[in-house]
């Protein structure tokens, strides 16, 4: 590695002084074994009073693996059946309710929650434990549900992973916390504990992970843990729209990093070199959130109103399908759509993001449009394409245009004649999205309007949407 | 053809009016070739007298194949040299000097024009003769320049172009003329006189063409009317960036629509459709200029900035090196640059152009910014790039932001701090523009800024600048 950073020896205060935070003591290990061992033994009695055979109970994740922070501690309980015995469909409906029934009996609260499959989560000492229904496999290659891969993971990681490496294995966990970029999860799009243990891996500790990151190139480079393709060009030919390529070691054919959004790729990488530049210990805080008042906010509003003729608009709605995932890739999917229509009415410098609230029952788009009343520009299709000539006839009575753009689309600058809110509701109401029910779009400029969602968290989230300012940490880091 | 237009007969009062317009008379024709038998014979005797021996001189062009217009008739006189007795050297030092000398000897008056190098232009009895220096080749596969094609063009077109179509040629090209999409020179980057003459032996008539411009699909179609390649993927492959590709039966290795854009190549297409759909001999008519005066401009500046806050600003170039494509060359590179790095500045729905007098001495980039005070959307480099850091910093105290967006780049809104006449002043300051030399950058807000230019074309253009009407006729015909 060149040296073209401060020496390490400068950090590693900085690193020391993080993991005394962050690193679980022997006490909670133990804790957290008993409590593994409990739920064990009271399902391997229950199941097998149910008639139930041909399973395996084991730990999974990051406990499993030794890799987990002091604040995150939950106990992964795998539960392995026997394809030959069991079935998807046994799984999916009869698993849950002979679970649940199961821990009920004990005396224990239980939900059922909704990854890949239905599991049940319930909470023991504090400790939230979820139980996971998978296939016992021979083969990483014979997966039937994505969770069956989750054995072989732990079982690689285990082998591989040195002893201070799992300390490193926290630090990169708690640095991509700090920003929001932990977690394959559709909302947040970013790095899995698995693929920071692979990281680990393969570059030997937190730093060098750092360092490493600034010679990858967005679409190009492909990261191998074992020796498979060898060659980068072969690995990127069968992985053409990844952003970063970390080959599973586990299953060569999958991509550890598929779910890399390029935002959370670029957003790491810049963060890394910024650390390696001015290492600090606030790179691995949260930030800090001050309780704000809807005062606040309305104040946010009425000023930025009056700097940039801004209009806040929100789509509220209801959640029918609570899955995080399926509920946040509709709601990605929505402000992709929201985005490209309204630039097509030329609006620009918008900013769309959403809010769930944590009973997934709430949901909520914001945009804020820039310059919202007066002229838009419309882009209207290429002219070489059949629905060019609709656009042309409709905006015959433009205040300037219609011309043809140097790529051939057609443009004109029309006064705006559209409202914001009709158009959001148009587009978004005629479309088809199954986890959530439009149920209003509305203008934000009052306090009354602000408080339609009676959420703290939701106030602290709409400040922080308003402002944009996610870099008021390195902001300070950098200027002290 | 598949019947989706009305039917042919309602156009062909339509082009016949037309065609009697554009058509020259045999009167036309028989002087022309007096003409051009004269100038022949002039520089025969004059070049023999000079000692030079093994050239040829024949008639190239429009007039040579009869598919010129009647208001377009000027005379391509070829010299064609062997390049076994001449160099290109000889032809770019002393082909314009013995020449010239030749011509004012016998009382013509002479110009020196540059394509691909130097030639001659005198005018006989009001009709343009350009006397033109080339290499007689055997094969197009051995051209020294350009310009030695052009006869095995001549020769192939007068070959295969059937009576009628001469007519369907003249059409063509006059409802291209009416749209200043006819010529391949950067100016226009449309369709050459040689590219048209293809289409119509290709298609058989000026409708049939504008039909099968339909099922043209950019960046995909190829057309050949020669079979050489026989598979339009495998002729794609060979021109993969032009728009559109006809296959030169001349040289198969040639795209004789190579010089056109997607711009033009997609104001065409929507014209034909429109053509098709409503014909009318207003496509074939020049839009007629009214005389504009300066204070008619004045008003719609002062109007524009009243309803979207807009800016005008100008470029005053000198020229130097007065070559028609290198001067547009230039000016069109800076247009480019200049709409690149006002983007980044948060501008957006500006319209650029540029305008060159007829003496080739002075040019003038134009530049409309919309919502040119007030907020600027700034957009960085992606945060995954080296350069991601410098702009974090300059950026932390922006209004709102810095943040990273969806696909990865850093943005931020703040104040314009940015005069935009500093900012063209540097862009074109500092970059090297050989062609023309940045004298002045002004925002045009009064009378006397557009007096600057002192030229009743450069009002017309101006205005037709700012309104940007360009389908102002279709409008006339789609509404009556």
């Amino acid at each position: 590695m060149s040296k073209i950073y401060p020496d390490d020896s400068s950090v590693n205060d900085i690193l020391k002084e993080v993991l005394q935070r962050i690193k679980p003591d022997e006490n909670m290990r133990k804790r957290l074994i008993v409590i593994y061992e409990t739920i064990r033994d009271v399902i391997q009695q229950c199941l097998e009073l149910n008639g139930l055979m041909n399973f395996e109970i084991s730990l999974q994740g990051s406990v499993a693996k030794d890799t987990f922070l002091s604040n995150e501690a939950d106990l992964d309980v795998f539960i392995l059946f026997s394809p030959n015995n069991y079935s998807t469909e046994w799984i999916n409906k009869e698993f849950v309710n002979i679970t649940t029934k199961c821990l009920q009996n004990q005396g224990y609260n239980t939900i059922v929650k909704y990854a890949a499959h239905p599991y049940v989560t319930t909470h023991i000492d504090n400790i939230e434990v979820d139980v996971v229904p998978a296939f016992l496999i021979e083969s990483p290659k014979n997966i039937i549900s994505a969770v069956d891969r989750t054995p072989f993971h732990t079982q690689y990681v285990k082998t591989k992973l040195c002893e201070k490496c799992k300390d490193d294995v926290r630090l990169l966990k708690a640095f991509l916390k700090a920003w929001d970029l932990y977690g394959a999860e559709i909302r947040v799009q970013g790095f899995s504990g698995y693929l920071v243990e692979l990281l680990i891996i393969k570059y030997g500790s937190f730093l060098n992970v750092l360092k490493a990151s600034q010679s990858w190139r967005a679409y190009k480079t492909c990261i191998e843990v074992e020796e498979f393709y060898g060659d980068e060009k072969a690995c990127r030919k069968r992985f053409k729209k990844d952003v970063l390529v970390v080959v599973d070691p586990v299953d060569f054919n999958r991509n550890a990093a598929a779910a890399l959004s390029i935002k959370s790729y670029a957003y790491f990488k810049m963060l890394a070199r910024l650390f390696l530049e001015k290492p600090a210990k606030e790179f691995f805080e949260l930030g800090f959130e001050p309780s704000v008042s809807v005062n606040d906010v309305a104040k946010i509003i009425e000023e930025r109103q009056k700097i940039s003729d801004s209009c806040i608009l929100a789509l509220f709605f209801s959640v029918i399908n609570r899955s995080p995932d399926v509920v946040w890739g509709q709601l990605k999917r929505v402000q992709r759509v929201l985005k490209n229509v309204l630039e097509k009415y030329g609006y620009r410098g918008m900013y769309i993001d959403s809010w769930v609230n944590d009973e997934m029952s709430k949901a909520l788009t914001v945009v804020e449009l820039l310059n919202c009343s007066g002229y838009e520009l419309r882009k209207g299709p290429p002219a070489y394409s059949n629905e060019s000539i609709n656009f042309l006839m409709k905006n015959l009575d433009a205040v300037i245009g219609p011309w043809i753009d140097e790529k051939g689309s057609i443009m004109c600058i029309r006064k705006r004649k559209h409202d914001p809110v009709g158009i959001l509701s148009k587009i978004v109401g005629t479309a088809m999205y199954t986890a959530v029910k439009l149920e209003e779009v509305k203008k934000i400029t009052s306090v009354s309007d602000i408080q339609l969602i009676n959420d703290p968290k939701f106030i602290i989230w709409f400040k922080k949407f308003l402002q944009r300012k996610h870099f008021d940490k390195i902001a300070r880091i950098l200027t002290k």
